[in-house]
This record gives C-alpha cells, sequence and structure tokens, in this order.
C-alpha cells in the first residue's frame, strides 16, 4: 500500500513533468518558483508562468502540509475536540489562462489527505473553460476523460462528470463554468477498491492533464482573434473570477485557513471585465456559447 | 415620526439628486435606468452609468423590498420559526469607478430596515478607494464626514470611523480597501435618540456624497497619467473585487437570497487584474499608497 511520502513524490514528479510540457508547448514561458513554509508544518512550491507565447498567467502548484487537525475538520469527521490528531494534506493545482481567447483555460486538482485517526482519501476534478465553445473540442476532452475513467471503473466517468457539472456551476449567473470535466472527493477504500487503485486512478488523472490541453493549446494558438473577441474573453475571466471567489471551496478554505494568499489566488486571470448587463448579439459566437454553459450536456 | 413610506420618497429624491450631479460633474456619461421587480414584493430602480468622461462604470441603485420575514433573519433577531412576520427594506447604493486612475472609487449606501415586529433600524456607509492616496484629498474626505457627523452626535464619527476600518478591510491581503470612511447598522432608537434624529443622520450622510465626491472628480480629472498608473490601476480594482466578492455583506446577502445579480454586481469594475506577487518600487508611489492602506490612520 502507497504511504504518504509515496504519493506526497508522486505529486512532485506530476507537477514537474505538467511544466516540462507546457513550457514545451508554450515555446517562451517559463516557469518561476517560489518555495514556501507554513508555520503550522509543511510547505510548497508554487510555480508560475507569465506573459509566454500561449499562457498569459497561469500557476502549476505543489503543496504537502502537516499539523494538528483543525477544529472544522474535527466537526466534519466525528473527532471530539479534546483528542490530539494530526493530518496531511497534498497535492497539485494548476490554473491556466491563455492570451488568444480561441485557447480555453483549463483547471485541475489532484490531492491526497490523511489523519492519524487513520482516514484517508483522494479528491480532485478537472475542467474545461472555453471562452467560445468548440463543440470538437468539447468531445475531445470529455472523451479523453472517460477514456482515463473508464480504465478504472465505467460508474466514474458518468458519476464524476455529473459531480462538476453540479461543482462548476455560478448559480447566481445560472451558468456553468464552462464544459465541465469530472470532479470526485473523499474517495476513499471500498470493499471492491483498494488504496493502490484509488492511487491509479488519481495518477491516471494526472497523467491525462499534459497530454490534452496541450494539444488543445496547439491546435487553437494559432486561431485568428479579433478585438471584439477580447472583450469577450474579460467578461468569461470575470465570470471565473466570481466562481472562484463566491464558490470554490479551495480557494475559501486557503484564504479562511490563512493560506499563501498569492498562491491561492494564482487562479485569477491577468485581466477580467465586468459590463452592466452583457446581452450577447442573437445568433453570435458568443450566444452560442452561453446556450452551452449548462449542466447535463453529454459530450463524451 | 417618519414612515417607511416618507423614507423611501426621500431615498428615492436622493437618487435622483446624485445621479444629476454626477451627470453634470462627468459632463458626458448619461445614467441608464432599469427598473425591477422582485417576485417575493417590491422591486428596484437601477441606474448605470459607463463610459463617460470622468466615470467608467458606476451604478446609483435605489430599492424598496418586501415579504415574509427570511429565516436567517428570524434566527438573528429571535422571531421563532412559525410567526408570520414581514419586513421592509429601502435604500440606495453606490460605487463609482472612474476612468483616470488619478480619481478615487468611492461607493456609499444608505438604508432602512423594519419588521411587523416592530423592531426598525438604519445602516450605511461611505468609503474612498484612491488608486494613488492623495494624503490632501484623504483628510478632506474624512473631516466632510466628521463634520456631517459631529452635527448629530461627536461620539459618532470616532465610533463609525473605526466600524468603517474594521468592515473594508480585506484579511488575506491584510490591506484595507482603501482609506476607510465611515460605517454603521442596526442604528435604532436610544433614550436619547429619536428615530427623527436617526433618520435625519442618515439623511446627512446621504447629502454629504455628492458635494464630496464630484469635488474630488473636479480635482482630480483633469491630473495626466502613464501607462504604469493604468496597470496600477487595474491591481488595485482587482482588489476591490476580491473584497466586494470574498467579504461585502451586501453582496452575499444579495447573492445568496437570489437578488438581482445584475444590481448587486454593479460594484465591479469594467476591468480588473492580477499579477503574480506584485511588489510595488520601494520608494515609489505605489508602495505609498499600500503603507496607507492600514487601519487606525487617523486622517481627520
Amino acid at each position: 500500500m502507497h504511504t504518504k511520502e509515496e504519493i506526497t513524490t508522486w505529486f512532485k514528479t506530476l507537477q514537474d513533468n505538467i511544466c516540462a510540457a507546457l513550457e514545451a508547448e508554450d515555446g517562451n514561458g517559463k516557469f518561476i518558483e517560489d518555495n514556501w513554509e507554513r508555520t503550522e508544518g509543511g510547505g510548497g512550491r508554487t510555480r508560475i508562468i507569465q506573459h509566454g507565447n500561449v499562457i498569459e498567467k497561469g500557476g502549476v502548484l505543489f503543496s504537502a502540509v502537516h499539523g494538528p487537525v483543525p477544529d472544522f475538520l474535527k466537526n466534519e469527521n466525528a473527532i471530539s475536540g479534546d483528542q490530539q490528531h494530526t493530518f496531511y494534506a497534498t497535492g497539485v493545482s494548476i490554473v491556466i489562462h491563455p492570451s488568444n481567447p480561441m485557447v480555453p483555460i483549463i483547471h485541475m486538482n489532484v490531492r491526497y489527505f490523511e489523519m492519524s485517526t487513520g482516514v484517508w482519501w483522494f479528491g480532485g476534478g478537472i475542467d474545461l473553460t472555453p471562452h467560445y465553445v468548440d463543440e470538437e473540442d468539447a468531445r475531445f476532452f470529455h472523451d479523453a476523460l472517460k477514456n482515463s475513467c473508464d480504465k478504472h471503473s465505467s460508474g466514474f466517468y458518468p458519476e464524476f462528470k455529473k459531480w462538476a457539472d453540479d461543482y462548476f456551476f455560478i448559480n447566481h449567473r445560472n451558468e456553468t463554468r464552462g464544459i465541465g470535466g469530472i470532479f470526485f472527493d473523499k474517495l476513499s477504500q471500498t470493499p471492491e477498491i483498494s488504496k493502490d487503485q484509488r492511487f491509479a486512478f488519481v495518477q491516471e488523472i494526472g497523467n491525462t492533464f499534459a497530454p490534452v490541453y496541450t494539444r488543445l493549446m496547439n491546435k487553437n494558438k494559432v486561431r485568428t482573434y479579433s478585438e471584439e473577441h477580447k472583450k469577450w474573453q474579460l467578461l468569461r475571466r470575470g465570470r471565473y473570477v466570481e466562481f472562484n471567489l463566491v464558490y470554490d471551496k479551495g480557494t475559501k478554505f486557503g484564504l479562511e485557513t490563512n493560506g499563501r494568499t498569492e498562491s491561492i489566488l494564482m487562479s485569477l486571470p491577468e485581466t477580467a471585465g465586468w459590463h452592466y448587463n452583457y446581452l450577447p448579439t442573437p445568433g453570435s459566437a458568443e450566444e452560442k456559447t452561453l446556450s452551452l454553459l449548462k449542466k447535463g450536456i453529454s459530450w463524451a
């Protein structure tokens, strides 16, 4: 059975591999690295890329933190307040904002959590936010995720795809953040699924990121765009900001638990915009995109 | 004693007067008006100005809503769940984002709330967010608020100034949103202060807005600025977005209670930006501004 050290090492290597693949496809941008330490234990390796050929702003973050179980986690896990327990959490988080509005925004997170109570779980997700929905790309993206899921269980993709539709949802806009993907949390042991199998699944998802996203970068980075497309991109990024600051659990958790703000908010774009009551022109590509930001679309 | 109808009428007139003063000082921008209705009762008159000479994006909103007291308000006010009570809430909310980074962002809210239980209160606040802190302007702004407060009670300004320092605070950045102002909530009757006196104070604050802000517009709109100043403005606006989406109680309340999203989020700027780990040049105007975004500075 894999130990937390082995899982941690694997996540670090995943960060290395993804950074190398993104730099190669970008052709110009280079990641800068900031190492940081957490007072209560552990720390992270934040890697940021800004002003590349394709990537305007993005981050690929590794962290491994530990310490006493905070009170809210004790509550959630029915651990009485006076019990002394520790936790360990490690993972990789990615958000990439491209400069060309024809290249989609992407996000991935894969993580492992355990407590000295013996409880452990994996979580994660990957979702795509095109400024303009390209249906071929949307099918390609979901097909790739489905293929990765299906290698482990035929039930995973339908379950985790629905979970993503529900999670990556901007309730006050009645819009999904993008075309979704997969989302899963607290995947632990079952009679049918061992810890090693859970880890193998998370590794599969982690390894799906680079080939899928670099293909989307490669295909779309050569597409031309106008000032109007850039304006729409600003508005879509505004929605991304709304989701991350209002709904995203990782962001909330990080800000409320005194995490490293610059690492948490690396997910925000270089620029974003808001226009009062923007209404897309009937029949436009913007209107079509809005019509596809809905739950329950079968892309795969 | 003033009725809710009289208070409502006064807020509507305040909206009219402030819109007229802002249009006059802007010299080009005109407010557009959207009337909206709330399913559960009441509605609003949203007025938005975009792409004026001075104002890039702003809103002056009036609303008056009513209906059954929602559960969370019953909890807060110790009303048992099975009691049937109604509430009435009315007020004016303003956020103005200028295009010239030398002109500060301003926000004001004045509001009245009552329930059929007999409970009522006034609340509100006004705060200034300069992209670059001009100490003369900061003193002028706080002096004006202090003068308005002092006409009603010498204790108001110190109390409400501290309340603003604590409220308009971006905890995860350890920065105040701007140079503060005043903030107050749940001002009800006391043995010394009648309802009419509370209303007179709120009127005083409402009437302070237009002369104070149009003077700041007038003084600063002619100042020149560079691309570097515009970049810094984007980052300061990014912080404004962070405050409004993460901390602002009015925004949270509106989004969670299914309010009119486009009215609630009129507070967000036309554009905003984020740069990883931005550090101002030592000795620069940006660094000086950051050093003044702290609680407890005595401006008046």
